[in-house]
């Protein structure tokens, strides 16, 4: 799946166009101005209409092929600045110039989109099947109830190898030693316990005897934390993360705590598709308001970050070793059990593709 | 035909080898260097013998396929300087060290080269077939008469990507809003006359109640223009615009005006394919001498290389998206009139190929 | 056997297997640090064992494919800092995390290493026909009886093109006129004398009546030079240069001469291919420690890697004509006995290739 295409009718059957995905922060998408961007190998132009909505166009004039998002907006409409036509937010064509019939034809195709919480969604299957309501629910970065700073980072690797990473989180012992795995070394040996989602998977665990470190120091010495994260199509993952008393852990029998954490951390992060090899990967890391000052949400971003470079060092050369030999055979082992139940869903998703 | 080849097959019928190609400004073959150059994926070195005639061979040994261009040149001679054979202005082998039989197949292809106006011209066809009168005439940019300036630009485009803007001027309306097109709204709007020519087609148009702008506001407040262009295989644009007081298009009773204009602009253009998404642009631009000095040459010339800059990043991103869909088939408009009786020439002369 | 692959199984044929490969230089591979290199399209990852060995891991851990050469030692050991398999010195994985029970499966390829002189060899085929013994002869950069300078260079060509180089000199005539060629014209016209060796060829020729320049005036006006190389599979080139005072070439009957030389130049180089198109090429030059001293080292150094340069621009622009055209046939000549011969040989080992 994340192997180089050995023909092009693969490739083609390589995507899952029924889904929503993150093709922008919201703030990157100003009034007046037209983004283009790259999801599931399609060209978008996304801007923003008079109303606030997004619009989302294939970025591809139907008459000679320029890309829309060089063109100029003109109310709620865009026009393309090759040869004139003009388009109307729901995709058809309403204007040519000289010309005083349109054919049906004429007309780019519309991608329903939606904003939730910081992202803008956009669905690329079938408009029709688009359904809001499945879009995943998640802190706006303007949250009042929360301290939250974001970024992104582009892969030249397939999608699903960043989320292999994200779905088996025993590798921070190891890339993450020395940024955010350093705490809590017993990532590898302990597996977290894993639930069935539509279209995911919940992962939840505790770490007991944790040595915080920096500026956590002042909760305590010691500490109990639970880490729990939803982990959804395509690449969605939303990190709780609650610093306890010691002996919280065992008071909750291994289960989710019943009470509040001293310390609550918040991680949520995409990764979109834009291409075979190329993913874009969203992230906003932060904790409760009250449980952090903008000095130390710098600090912990900055170790975050550091960590995704980490990550991205390592896919990448993992994507170049892959690309060598498509066909030869991972060993399979304990550690897999996250990636190897997600990838069963997604084949699932692909076989059941129109 | 602009669209990625689905086999090498297909990619060898893509040339049309039998006619004549820009290959290089004449001031670019100083005496005594090689220049390489390449024509439709084919090789060339390029010199001057000592007649002032440009000898342009295949720029690759036949020994082991070193280029000649890396050569050094002996009289009118060429000798390969990788292991010493030596090449004759016609091709042929002259020398092998250390061995005295040169065997008959000792030769690298030869291509007639004539220079008319500043362009060094190539056939890249049989040379049998080679017809110097049928290279296009142009100004020299010595050319007392007149006052020019020449340039050129690297397109990552297949050709006819650059004959289709060339063959419809509509896209002046919007690419070109804020450069070249400025000054007259209604390219978009007033279709051009369309005369068929030998290998290429002729248009003619009047723009009436034209404001001119800058330096040109001297002739009036308002002016009548007469454009006029050839355009001929490969990519050769040939056009002549002049300005004339209000009245001269329907004196004329919109055909060519019989008069001398106020001022007498001149554009030559060459598009050369280098390799399938590969092409070089040639341009001239000026006026008659005595319409414009120094300095406002200058002027003129920026507005224009400005705007084939504009056209550069509109074709190179269209070239993108229609190799990511070759299959997809544009949308016809009656802008296309000039581009598709083209395309349909071309397709003539290729399905005429040997 | 340059040329493009036709197809992916030709290209798995491409590589000799059970051969000594130069891997690195080793100074390369310091104590403590794990070097990636690629040898003939394996991934490699080399490291000094506590003993001084080099240990030869196959750069690809079996788990999930990230790099080993990105993980960590462990005494003799080498662990993924992916997701934390730890692997012996032959390859045998000997830790999973959170895992008893290890797999027979789970294991990396290890390839034998040895150091001779002052480069790392790896043999790349079955470890069990390895032979030590098989390794050329060299003299270490450190020896004591030489003054040696060592560097090397990446060429984007196949490693056999850099071969053909090297197994005919007459090329100094040409491609080295202003460096290394300019002392004895004479390379082109004078054929050398070749010996089959295993696996190579021998060459040795006189140069007679040679007019030294720079610091070689002091040995006399006029010198004979006596040049003999072997060449062996891949392409290790071991050449001996010595001056002598004129008439030596006739007193040894046009052999090899008894007596010492008053100038012995050494020079001891290595082609090693990484991919189809990407090859390392390894040098060393210098003489008896008592002919040169430090400074006069320097000046034959840099007019030698000039030289490599001169060869580097050649044959990397001839390999991308030898890719325009792969079908095409080079013309054979008298000049080209040695590579002719060679690739023959070449030819041999991969049909003889299991």
């Amino acid at each position: 799946m994340y192997a180089a295409p050995q023909d092009p009718a693969r490739e083609e059957l390589m995507w899952i166009c029924n889904a929503w995905y993150v093709a922008a922060w919201t703030h990157e998408i100003e009034p007046g101005r037209i983004q283009a961007r790259t999801v599931i190998d399609q060209p978008l132009a996304l801007y923003r209409s008079s109303t606030g909505g997004i619009v989302a166009l294939e970025d591809r004039c139907c008459h000679r092929f320029a890309p829309l998002s060089l063109g100029r907006l003109e109310g709620d409409d865009l026009r393309c600045m090759y040869h004139g036509l003009k388009f109307a937010p729901d995709g058809r064509c309403i204007e040519i110039p000289g010309q005083k019939l349109i054919p049906q034809s004429a007309c780019v195709r519309r991608y329903p989109a939606e904003v939730r919480g910081s992202w803008v969604w956009v669905w690329m299957g079938e408009p029709a099947q688009a359904d809001a309501a499945k879009i995943p629910t998640t802190i706006a970065l303007d949250d009042a109830g929360w301290r939250l700073k974001s970024g992104q980072l582009d892969y030249d690797a397939h999608y699903l190898l960043i989320d292999d990473n994200l779905l088996d989180l025993s590798h921070l012992s190891f890339v993450h030693e020395k940024t955010i795995g350093m705490d809590m070394p017993q990532w590898a040996d302990l597996r977290p316990r894993m639930t069935p989602l539509e279209r995911g998977l919940r992962f939840q665990r505790w770490h007991t005897d944790h040595p915080p470190r920096g500026f956590m120091k002042k909760l305590g010495e010691r500490l109990d934390v639970w880490t729990a994260y939803d982990f959804l199509f395509p690449g969605v993952f939303l990190q709780r993360t609650g610093f306890y008393p010691p002996g919280t852990a065992e008071q909750s029998g291994g289960q989710a705590p019943a009470v509040e954490p001293l310390f609550h951390r918040l991680d949520e992060q995409a990764v979109t598709p834009m291409a075979e090899r190329r993913s874009r990967y969203f992230y906003a890391a932060g904790a409760r308001s009250g449980d952090l000052d903008a000095e130390n949400l710098e600090r912990l971003y900055a170790v975050t970050e550091r960590a995704f470079h980490e990550d991205k060092t390592l896919i990448e050369a993992q994507q170049k070793l892959i690309d060598r030999e498509p066909e030869r055979r991972m060993l399979p082992t304990s550690l897999d059990a996250g990636p190897t139940q997600f990838r069963k869903m997604v084949e699932g998703l692909m076989s059941a593709a129109p």
